[in-house]
C-alpha cells in the first residue's frame, strides 16, 4: 500500500510516496502530476507533516445508520455538517492536547476522510469521483460537554476545534475502493470502534457532490465522513489509533 | 480615515494604505512593519481584494443585547460562534451570489469584524488589545431558512458558508476605538441597521482573549463581532451597504 504524504526533514518540506519505511520524494504539485525525484528518505528519518494543507475541513455528523439507531435519532436528508480550524489539524505521531480551558470529557471519532484534488463546483454524484484525489484516516476529537452546554446553541465548533483537534494521516491513497473497508479505532490497545463504511448514510461521492452545491472544494480540503458506534473518552496518557486496513493507521496520544 | 486594503492590478497583487481616492503602495507584511514603497495607486485604477486573507473567519451568534431582548433568549455566559470557509470570501464591491440549491430568504447581518495581527493564544483581556491589528466592516450572509431545517442539527455552517457569503472590508483601520461608534445597514437606499457597538455582550477585547482560550488566532483572522436588531432578507437586485463611520462602508450586490 502506497500513500503520499508530506515530510519535514531539518528545515525542509518535502513530499512523495510512502511505502512502508520509504518514501519516493516527488516535486511539483501532488494534486497535479507531480514528479518523482529519483531518490528515496526513511520514514524514521524525517517528521511527517498532515499530508496535505487543507482551507477547510468538513466534518459530519450522524453519516451512519448504526449510530443514529443507537442515538435513536432519524437519518438526516441531506448531509449535516461543521468546520474545524486549520489551528486544529495535527499529524500522525503528533500529540491532541487537553485544552487548559475544560475538564470535561475529550472523547476520541475514528473516521475515513475524503481528500479533495481538483477545485469543484456543483458536480454530479457521476462526476464527484473526478474530484476525489483519496482518502486518509480522521480522529474528530471532540469536547463532548461543550456541544449542549449552551441550551440556545449548539456549540460544534468550539467543542470540535480546539487546537491539536483535527488529526488525519498519516498519508493519502489514492487507488482504493474503500465501500467494503472497516474502520477501527483502539484506545490503549483496546478495540473500541469497528465499523463498516458500507453503513454511511451518504457515501463520499453523494458527499463531495451535495457538499459541492453549498461550497467550492480546493485541492486538499478534507470531508471527514462522520463517526458509527463505539465513541468514548481518553485520559491523558492515552494513546488513540485509527486504523483502516488498506487506507493507513493514524496514531496520536493524548496528552495534558 | 486611512485603511489598510489589497487590490489586484492587472496581475499584479498589492497592498496599501488607502485615504480616500489613494493607496499609498507598502510592500513587505501588512502586519509586521510593512514599508512604503514611495508611490500611490488610484483606488479607481484597481481592483480591491479582501484587504486579508484570514485562515479562519470566526463569527458570533446572539453578541447583542438588543437582540438576544428581541428574540427572547438570555444573554451567553461564553462567546457563541461558528466558522466560515475561505471559499465565502469576498470584497466591497464583489456580488453575493444566489445558491443555485437554495430558493429561501437570503439575510444581510451587518457586522464589526476585528482583524487580528499577531499569532495568540490563551491571552488576557488586558493583553488582547496587542493581538488585534484594527476592524473592518462585515455581511454575514445567511441562508436563513436552513439553520433550523433539521430538527436535530442546528445547520449554521452551512446556512452561513455558501460561496460569496462572507463579505468583509473595504479597508482596515487600525488606530480606532470602535466602542463608541454605530454600525448601519442600508439595503436599496433605505436604512436597515442602526446599532451601538457599546450593546454589545462581548467587547472585541474579551472576544480575542476568550476565544483565544479555544484556538490559537494567526495574523488576519478574522472575529466578526455578530449583530443586532434590523436583520432582513435581500432580493436579487438588491444592493446592501454596511457603514461603520471610522472603519468603513461595505457594498455589495446581491445578485441571481
Amino acid at each position: 500500500m502506497k500513500s503520499w504524504v508530506r515530510y519535514e526533514q531539518g528545515s525542509e518540506i518535502g513530499f512523495g510516496l510512502m511505502d512502508g519505511d520509504d518514501i519516493a520524494v516527488y516535486t511539483g504539485n501532488m494534486f497535479d502530476n507531480p514528479t518523482a525525484a529519483g531518490k528515496t528518505v526513511k520514514r524514521a528519518d524525517v517528521k511527517l507533516l498532515t499530508p496535505c494543507v487543507p482551507t477547510k475541513m468538513i466534518l459530519l455528523w450522524n453519516n451512519f445508520n448504526a449510530l443514529a439507531a443507537r442515538l435513536g435519532v432519524p437519518t438526516p436528508t441531506e448531509p449535516l455538517y461543521l468546520l474545524k480550524p486549520g489551528t486544529a489539524f495535527i499529524a500522525d505521531g503528533e500529540a491532541v492536547k487537553k485544552p487548559k480551558s475544560y475538564d470535561g470529557k475529550v472523547v476520541y471519532e475514528g473516521e475515513l476522510a475524503i481528500v479533495i484534488g481538483k477545485r469543484c463546483k456543483e458536480v454530479s454524484e457521476d462526476q464527484a469521483k473526478d474530484y476525489i484525489f483519496g482518502y486518509t484516516c480522521s480522529n474528530d476529537v471532540t469536547a463532548g460537554e461543550i456541544i449542549q452546554k449552551d441550551p440556545t446553541f449548539a456549540q460544534w465548533t468550539r467543542a470540535k476545534g480546539f487546537d491539536t483537534f483535527g488529526s488525519f494521516g498519516p498519508g493519502i491513497v489514492t487507488d482504493v475502493d474503500p465501500s467494503k473497508l472497516v474502520i477501527k479505532t483502539i484506545l490503549n490497545g483496546d478495540e473500541r470502534q469497528n465499523y463498516p463504511i458500507s453503513d454511511m448514510v451518504f457515501s463520499p461521492q453523494k458527499l463531495v457532490s451535495m457538499i459541492s452545491h453549498d461550497m467550492t472544494l480546493e485541492p486538499g480540503d478534507i470531508i471527514s465522513c462522520g463517526t458509527s458506534v463505539g465513541v468514548g473518552s481518553m485520559r491523558p496518557g492515552s494513546t488513540v489509533e485509527v486504523i483502516i486496513d488498506g487506507i493507513g493507521h493514524l496514531v496520536n496520544r493524548y496528552e495534558e
